[in-house]
């Protein structure tokens, strides 16, 4: 697909510092990329952030809607009664065909929600995924220190199945958006042998080690999702949104924990300051920034949710993942796994 | 109960470091405790390790037993082969009552098996338990830092009452051993809501809040565990297991990524250097070291299972645990409030 023809529809309304970022990190994508950019928006209140900002004016359009879901508002109710909002109308152009992907750093319910409502899933899909990428201590010394988990809450519970799909899915965005040859693709689980864990985890292992055309390195555990020796984690959506957070929160914990010595000794303040060149370098390599969002995976279409407290470039690097997976047709790599594996299950459905 | 007549089993060959730590340890305690210490494993090994340590020889009592299973055998098969190993011995004193409670280093599948084989569970427990106590944030200014979580892998999967029997035998432990007067209990969850998780977590949230005698908080979620703001944290085998070795191994990454700073700048040196104080300072509060062990609950007895790379004074403060809960007839508070609980919930089977 040529870079031209990449139309990206943009959320200019979601996230805690929107239109702001949006509109900044949107401008900053014009100057790099041919990709068509839709501005989904209040227009008065866009253009006026639109002037504030270098862009290419040939590369950006809005499609104005008054009308935008905020972090207070239930996704649920929100969604009811503002189909006009402009997450809506977001996915809605992507089932209309006018967009190839969508970014939002709105609340991923209404985000996930959207995008349930109008977005087609691949088929043979039953349950789509949220991934999260994280950085990791990078043990296969790839280029791309990020690992990608999912599902990681868009389910509570899932099938066998699901899971391989979900490596499918993973081990696509890897290789095309983050550029990792032959990912490696393991279950999280609660030890290494095949017969650990519970029905649906024994059951997946069997149907991944079968999957020739996947990395699949066997079982990891909780102790080794940072390490970096699985490009790609296939879990249950309540197991990974708990690992997740675990891992959210502990990396927080010990980085207090450290913190404390802020309010210590003045040696110890001393030796703060000094490490402060490295602590921010550290800090960069390990932020989300990077990688610019989750994607949501399963759909027809790419959606992209960035963080919601993203900075400019953060969101900038969402679209820029965006239009990397149009031009990469991720969506159909998966789609060929998908149906190949469905049918090598079924043969007598071909 | 009075001091004189506790007792304790104590595998002297289960560890990496057995017998040098676990009769070292034992040593160390019985000059601080008049309870009796029976060490179990090979007696002219032990014997000659008594004579490199100060101890009360008054205190100490040998079991002896040529048979040890290492880290290196498989538990399942040891344990048929070698129904005199010292963690068995061990097990069969408590069954047998010659000893209140037991303590071992070895492998927690040789630890779990040997209770399960010849312990009594407690009147209406389906399920015993492995919890784990882990540092915190202290979010509540204890003078215990420590939350517990259960079951952390004795099971797969549970029933909603096994959840609400752990968090009794948390309280009990949290509240007598550690000393926390009305030990806050959470479900590890998806999110706070009461409608969150799967079925086993949405009956088990209803279960829980009735429970008056409980101090429950609701659910948390797995950014949290780290805060404190939980003392007791329950939670279905495979998901504490995940959420536990997540913890361990996220800690243990953001070490090593604070650790790169050593191979970094002279100035970066430096300032480790002058913080060397006080990352000594936050291990030590850290350190597992202090609370000696991770009990299995849900037995008739006290099961303390001591980590693996146990240091003397680490393993003694397994023994202190195991003696404190003797002591304090954790047991007996555990029994009592089960029952309690199970007869309220079945008022026609009195």
């Amino acid at each position: 697909m040529s870079d031209k023809s990449v139309r990206i529809a943009i959320d200019a309304m979601g996230g805690d510092h929107a239109p702001h970022i949006t509109v900044e990190g949107t401008c900053m994508m014009s100057l790099e990329s041919p990709a068509e950019l839709i501005l989904i928006g209040d227009e008065p209140v866009i253009s006026a952030e639109l002037k504030k900002h270098r862009h290419d004016p040939e590369r950006i359009r809005i499609v104005h809607t008054p009308v935008a879901i905020t972090m207070e508002d239930s996704p649920k109710v929100a969604l009811k009664e503002k189909s006009n909002a402009s997450v809506v109308l977001a996915a809605k152009l992507l089932s209309a065909g006018e967009a190839d992907a969508m970014v939002s750093a709105g609340s991923t319910g209404a985000v996930v929600i959207s995008a349930a409502m109008h977005i087609k899933r691949i088929a043979g899909v039953r349950r789509t995924a949220i991934a999260i990428l994280y950085p990791t201590l990078n043990a296969q010394k790839r280029n791309d220190i990020f690992s990608m988990m999912l599902d990681i809450g868009a389910n509570v519970s899932n099938q066998p199945d699901d899971l391989v799909h979900y490596a499918y899915m993973g081990s696509s965005y890897k290789e095309k958006v983050l550029k990792v040859k032959n990912p490696t693709v393991a279950l999280l689980n609660i030890g290494a042998e095949s017969h650990k864990g519970n029905e649906t985890m024994k059951t997946a292992y069997q149907l991944l080690s079968a999957c020739k055309d996947l990395n699949f390195i066997g079982n990891i555990e909780g102790n080794e999702l940072m390490s970096g020796k699985a490009d790609v984690i296939v879990t249950e959506g309540m197991t990974g949104n708990i690992a997740m957070k675990t891992m959210e929160g502990t990396s927080e914990a010990v980085k207090k924990i450290g913190g404390m010595a802020k309010n210590g000794k003045l040696i110890w303040k001393l030796g703060l300051l000094c490490l402060s060149g490295g602590i921010k370098k550290l800090m960069k390599v390990a932020s989300y920034e990077e990688y610019g969002g989750a994607p949501l995976l399963g759909y027809e279409k790419i959606v992209i949710k960035a963080h919601g407290r993203s900075s400019a470039y953060a969101f900038k690097n969402g679209i820029r993942a965006a239009i990397r997976a149009v031009e990469d047709d991720v969506i159909g790599i998966m789609q060929h796994s998908i149906a190949h594996y469905e049918s090598e299950k079924n043969p007598s459905d071909k």
